[in-house]
């Protein structure tokens, strides 16, 4: 018997390895991930950027790199992202991370400890949870309205808990699909530097807007160098890639660029060059205009059917982007236990709502939908089914 | 001011980092890096690969996959590798991790905490130090022969420390270039068993033999599951793409599993694509076969320099295989302090013995040099260069 480090001992399953297992069986219609379009993938882009990048400069692209990361893709998101989101960076402000995941884990390693408080809202990104626990921090939930984090009970904990951190999902959250107002950005900058807590902006659906205007980040407002910024092409061009930015101040980014390079000493440069011709080949806006309708599209037909397929008094929030339906059922659903049933009896799954919760005996009827990732007759076999998943239960079929 | 987290503090600065930097100027020859040959990246299969894992199976390719790894690579790893090496394992022994770098900070995670102790070889690898002390372990240094870590040395440590792992570069082993004798290798798997200390097997060298006959990972006489074996596209070809491999049973496995989860999700998917089709298709092979007179060739041109170029009383092993050839230096040379003016003035790199040291006042007239990355003419230029900066240093030109 191996004695595992305390640490992990804290983690006693992972709930997204089930969710993946639980959808790569190929009859299994999957809600779960939050992935981008299958048909979207731009593969052609891909290839000849590759094709570009090795011919043109294969030894940056094969060996080691900084682990700051590849030099133009941290120029190129410099002026094409943060410029555009109102984020002031130099290439000492920029770190890019495998997937935004490591940032989470980075962001944890330089500055959590045993004993230090994380505020998070409720409910939030599943995955975030562990790793905060895993580096010693208690995990603090803050009540959300439909605009975001309500500001009064986050004050409340602010003063009560002193957290180190508030790891916060401003836009298209994850799971809620709620966006945070503006207002509520520029109080939470206030608040934050009152108390002396970081805010660890996790930003990954910002571009996916298909409806209304851009809020800008909560990042654009920090006069005091108090909030670190998360961005991802996991959900603009591929997350199969592994592509994570991070910014933050210049004092921060050297710690965790000590964390990086013990961590994998620096992210996949062939995904760092790709990501890198993406920006600047422009190729990105095209792209963008090329998902948003299809999306919108998605987005509509899954509403469409849960008016059509599912059970009475359904609860949710019409999102204006982002991947995610996030849906209230009737009470006595526990889409948890339910899980099992509807991916192997019903060949349909979807995240039980209980696990973006850090006490998950609450909200056991709600779940998230993804609707980028399938199209629509997809869409449409496997909400039926999901429909019925759910009828068959409250008419007592199961029993 | 920030508060960082106590175990960020532990590791004051980085190397790796200062000597990425010191390397990457264009008019500097570089002996520093781990690299395979620059002119020997197999770019045109690289691109081949890609297009054809891109067009056959872009979802798989694009989107995200099981923490695990790709299976077809595991399955690959196992078939190709694992089996040569006398080593059994089946695809719930296997991970695929974003370079062995992240082996040993994924191990680290979930094996130690506070008041641990590691044993390693002194020298050993100066980026796993920082990773264990990270994770609150003391590191101690064990005695190294020509054949390998002195066996008496290590079970003195054994029982007086009761170490949690023995980290340990069997083959051709960085800086050194020492292959441990496999009589040791039988003698570790004993020892470890007596005292309850799991053997961390970092291997990345061991296909680069040149001269003489394998010998068989300590994995490979492993009975009681002891030994966590390490494994790397790095060294055979190409770091950039950020792929390694861990095979330990499946308690460990599955531990590091949960780790990998927050880490970064899962390993670039299209790198491991490119290894797993490296090793299926046959090309792992033919491409051993070109490198392989080519590193020798450099081996002996570097070699030939020393002796050409250096000073007289110099020291060191000649390898036969791997990357590194380490050299000690007349005992007055302080080779940290001259690699500034080293890089900066001659225009040559090399990485400083001492800090392959748990105590860095130790050995600080040995350099480890890498003859892998740059070809024949080059090294003659860089050697030229560097016996000068010895030379000059002894002959008191800098004073």
């Amino acid at each position: 018997m191996v004695k595992f480090a305390d640490r992990i001992q804290k983690i006693p399953e992972d709930p997204l390895n089930e969710i993946m297992k639980l959808s790569s069986d190929r009859d299994i219609i999957s809600f779960s991930l939050g992935s981008p379009s299958k048909e979207a993938y731009p593969t052609e882009f891909i290839i000849n950027a590759t094709k570009k990048l090795l011919v043109e400069n294969p030894v940056s692209m094969l060996s080691y790199g900084l682990q700051e990361g590849y030099v133009p893709l941290r120029k190129n998101f410099i002026e094409h992202i943060a410029k555009s989101r109102n984020i002031n960076a130099n290439l000492d402000n920029v770190l890019i991370t495998t997937g935004a995941t490591q940032g989470i884990e980075l962001v944890s390693q330089v500055l959590l400890q045993e004993g230090d408080k994380v505020l998070v809202e409720s409910p939030t990104f599943f995955a975030a949870l562990p790793v905060f626990k895993k580096y010693g921090a208690t995990v603090i939930p803050v009540k959300m309205d439909n605009d975001g984090i309500d500001t009064n009970d986050l004050e409340v904990k602010l003063k009560k808990y002193a957290p180190k951190l508030l790891y916060i999902i401003p836009t298209f959250q994850n799971p809620t699909g709620i966006t945070l107002s503006e207002e509520k950005r520029k109080a939470i900058c206030k608040l934050v530097v009152k108390y002396g807590t970081i805010v660890l902006e996790d930003d990954p659906y910002y571009d996916l807007r298909f409806i209304g205007e851009h809020i800008m980040p909560i990042k654009s407002h920090d006069k005091n160098e108090n909030v670190i910024y998360l961005s991802s092409f996991s959900k603009i061009l591929a997350p199969g890639l592994r592509v994570g930015v991070i910014i933050a101040n210049k004092e921060i980014i050297n710690k965790l660029v000590l964390a990086k390079s013990g961590a994998d000493t620096n992210t996949s440069l062939l995904s760092q060059g790709i990501c890198s011709e993406f920006l600047e080949s422009g190729f990105y806006k095209s792209h963008m205009n090329e998902i948003f309708p299809l999306y919108l599209n998605r987005l509509n037909k899954m509403i469409e059917c849960i008016e059509q397929f599912f059970p009475d008094n359904i609860e949710f929030i019409r999102p204006e982007g982002g991947l995610f339906i996030w849906l209230g059922l009737p009470k006595e659903i526990d889409t948890k236990t339910l899980l099992k049933t509807s991916s192997q009896k019903y060949k349909v799954s979807y995240v039980p709502g209980s696990i973006f919760y850090t006490n998950p005996s609450e909200h056991q009827n709600f779940i998230r939908l993804n609707y980028s990732s399938n199209d629509e007759s997809t869409i449409e076999q496997g909400m039926k089914r999901l429909g019925m998943v759910f009828k068959d239960y409250i008419s007592g079929l199961f029993f």
